[in-house]
């Protein structure tokens, strides 16, 4: 399936402006063969306005509606498995396995969405039941649900192109609330974007959405993203990335005249902490499951372990011995891009630099372009209080071991730490009772907290935090995975004595839809 | 009972400053007897320094804790209704019935909130249940509730000294979050914020709630709020007031090193919508009620109906007749203060200014200072949508009538709006169905809407939304008034492999506080 290079505004494709690029294959070095088209001004006002005009009727589509299309989409992607491995990999250096199973999450992240908006009761539908007896005034009828904000801009992440892009986790999260959505595309993998792009404007088709409910532009040049944050029809941002990145966007929205809401989460170093009988119990496991996880998509995860936190027992030096091993006949592999491979190198180096800081174990690197090496290096808790460099992120496979003496470090580095998505713990039971303080340190800390297990992997659910206090997102009272994402891009609109025919079904008298609902404060579940 | 203009830092009261202020009676213009004193740094300081601190006690309080901690509050301010009601009459100018049932929703308020922490629900817990036969990797265990942000800043408002002040809708979604709160005293009514802030202090130390849950200080510089909004430690900013201090606020978190969430309620015209049939039945009702709403607490409410559009049918005109009677023959009342009262005559000065802007109808002023006098005024709809500045808000009790010839005026004008609070339609069922797309637009421009009634009178229930699009608000996402007030105060934290005994109660297995929880996509409702 070939690839067009141009952008698509609606149901149109478009490539009107002068600035052009090509995606590179990472692995090989060599630019892709389609030219891809940088959106101009009055593209990306097309696309905006017709997904303005599409909210006025993709808004009212019901829940059963919109559920289709994310099936549709889905259905879609299905079909197109085989081009899209392969474009994908030449653009971006990742195996076939695993875009394989970032495909499967994919469709699947979007049947569970179509399985929340079928069920319904995600609207948080709210009745308070008139009392025309009440003194000194009657009581009226109040009815409250979730309602969508508009047009949405969704900038797609580098690291997962197909999981966290075009279709990806923000762009179902914004078609579930029933906004419609404005993509730009990563320039890391346009080829793929296209293909996907086209998978979901065929399912609009199908289902009968209204043209302008998706619409994708390219761009090499921060000036589309901005376009596309300034535009007064825009209502809320996703955008998944560096933190340079997302705060810029944060920044530029909080100068609208109407400010917007920016979802941008922009990367953490999940700290992982071992406590001492853990560490006695379980070395061996530790050191390896931490190893994988570490390597785990040549360290390319926002979830990827970057500090480990060791207590003081003799088990300590067993574990990193175990730890040098697995790392140090590693084989490197090919990152997402030149500049992410270079970034990765710098930022080691960066941390390499400092007083204290040194590496214990290396990697292999193989021959070809932008290999990342694995590697570990290690500090003092001593050192790494005094220097807050040291929490930044290094985007690759890599962590920090950190040394502590005693608990107190342990609990110092924890209040030290600023805002990350992840924090794990790996206790026994009697550790986890002894650090109780710990956890309730890192409950303040990060969105997720892990025991015994590792931070990459994350499930998409119902229950998921992917999320944390800043600078790990611009926004910690939202999810970016998992069904809760929805209402990033919602608001409560109430109802004052409605006739019922007038209201949302959601909230008609008989219930129409068969949803969860509170009235007059006590919960009302559907019958199945 | 004395007042002693000081500040509370927790349970300790200071006056360490040089600047020093007075409550103005507005009835009479003349100052109050007590100093008041503003907050240094220093004070400041040392009341986040204690909410910090306290905060790590008080998040971990059951909600039956926190519950009886909030009755206890609205007990402490019922024992001092006769005090509170004289003070705060000296203060505002407000009426002593005003003030009582003013009072009787701030206690109403604390109660209702109570009662959602009692029934526990209100966390949004979601439980995704491990499989650790799932292929190719086993399912997790991961379990997410709402926890608290941490301390909060708080601003009073002028205008409902009691309900939006120191124990006012804020504060009490503040405490029932489980964080706790500093609050800035608004200057108009110290003497009224020293009372309930002791009231507190009391109810805090019988409930044996830490040090420093609770703080209020003192000022009139905008400084004091400032260093508020800047300060590290504070996490969330609620206020109520002008568009000019709460957009200020937002800016300044949003240029913080840690951007924080600012809740800022910022007033609305809440445009009333007559359509035909209405008016030709029902034109003597609905001016009388209008004329009412308009001048409910000298028109200084956020809710005040500060447009009406009106259709064109033979009974407009005497729709216009029957609301000038009761206006043209009302006599002025005391506003808040001299700046309030000036802004209002300034307000409606520069409206009356412009072309084809004309007075219809205007009360008696009555002998004293800071009198706000009821006037109509009116304009065509052709004038106003090619006006914005007409869109500004008059707080006072004021409405700007809109003459429209046609149902699609009647469209553009709900169209050419930005955000409000409410808008309000008056319609027949024929008119509503005629009208549903107008229903449709204001959906989105307003937080609440409401058939055949009148804007001012906002119920404190579930359901309730009292918040809207910027500029009414500085974010559409939360309500102010209402038990959904809770969640501005929160994010979602969730827990992956945690052993139960380590799992806060609302997601243990066995659900032993008996709530809502959503498992594995399910509600599953609590039994009572």
């Amino acid at each position: 399936m070939g690839t067009s290079g141009k952008n698509f505004l609606g149901y149109r494709s478009s490539n009107m402006g002068d600035t052009v690029f090509r995606a590179k294959n990472p692995s090989t070095g060599e630019d892709l063969t389609t030219k891809f088209y940088e959106a101009t001004d009055t593209e990306i006002d097309e696309a905006i306005a017709l997904a303005e005009h599409a909210f006025v009727t993709y808004r009212e589509k019901s829940g059963h509606e919109k559920a289709s299309f994310l099936d549709a989409i889905a259905s879609e992607l299905q079909k197109l498995e085989e081009d899209l491995i392969a474009l994908c990999g030449q653009e971006t250096g990742l195996p076939a396995g695993r875009l394989k199973g970032e495909l499967g999450r994919t469709t699947g992240q979007l049947k569970l969405f179509a399985s929340v908006l079928r069920d319904g009761s995600w609207v948080d539908a709210r009745i308070d039941l008139a009392n025309p007896e009440r003194k000194p005034v009657p009581k009226p009828d109040i009815r409250y649900m979730q309602m969508p904000l508009g047009p949405v801009g969704i900038f797609g992440a580098s690291n997962f192109p197909l999981a966290f892009s075009v279709a990806g986790g923000d762009t179902v999260s914004v078609l579930a609330a029933g906004c419609t959505v404005v993509v730009k595309a990563h320039p890391l993998h346009p080829g793929t974007s296209e293909l996907v792009a086209k998978a979901i404007i065929t399912a609009a088709k199908k289902c009968n959405m209204p043209n302008g409910v998706f619409s994708m532009v390219h761009g090499v040049s921060n000036s589309v993203g901005q376009a596309i944050v300034k535009h007064p029809l825009i209502k809320a941002i996703g955008f998944t990335g560096s933190f340079k990145g997302g705060k810029a966007l944060f920044d530029e929205a909080a100068k609208r005249k109407e400010p917007i809401p920016v979802y941008a989460e922009m990367g953490s170093v999940n700290p992982v902490f071992i406590l001492p009988k853990a560490m006695q119990n379980s070395y061996v496991t530790i050191a390896n499951g931490l190893s994988g996880s570490v390597q785990l998509g040549v360290g390319q995860f926002c979830t990827n372990p970057g500090i480990t936190v060791l207590p003081k027992v003799d088990q300590t030096a067993l574990f990193k011995e175990e730890l040098r091993n697995p790392i140090s006949t590693s084989e490197s592999a090919t990152m997402l891009s030149t500049s992410i491979q270079k970034g990765y190198e710098s930022g080691l180096e960066k941390l390499k630099s400092k007083t204290k800081v040194e590496s214990i174990s290396k990697g292999v690197e193989r021959e070809g372009c932008n290999q990342g090496v694995a590697e570990i290096i290690a500090v003092s808790a001593n050192n790494f209080l005094e220097d807050k460099d040291l929490e930044e992120e290094v985007f690759g496979p890599s962590t920090l071991l950190i040394q502590t003496q005693e608990k107190d470090e342990m609990l110092a580095i924890a209040n030290s730490l600023h805002g990350h998505l992840t924090a794990t713990v790996h206790g026994t039971e009697d550790d986890l009772q002894a650090y109780a303080d710990l956890l309730k340190i890192l409950e303040r800390k990060v969105g997720r907290i892990l025991i015994n297990g590792f931070p990459t992997g994350v499930e998409v659910c119902h229950a998921m935090v992917h999320g944390g206090p800043f600078p790990a997102t611009t926004d910690a009272r939202m999810t970016s995975v998992g069904t809760a994402a929805i209402t990033r891009f919602t608001r409560p609109v109430c109802f004052q004595n409605f006739p019922d025919l007038l209201l949302p079904d959601e909230l008609k008298q008989a219930n129409p839809l068969n949803i969860l609902r509170m009235v007059n404060g006590k919960y009302v579940i559907p019958e199945h």
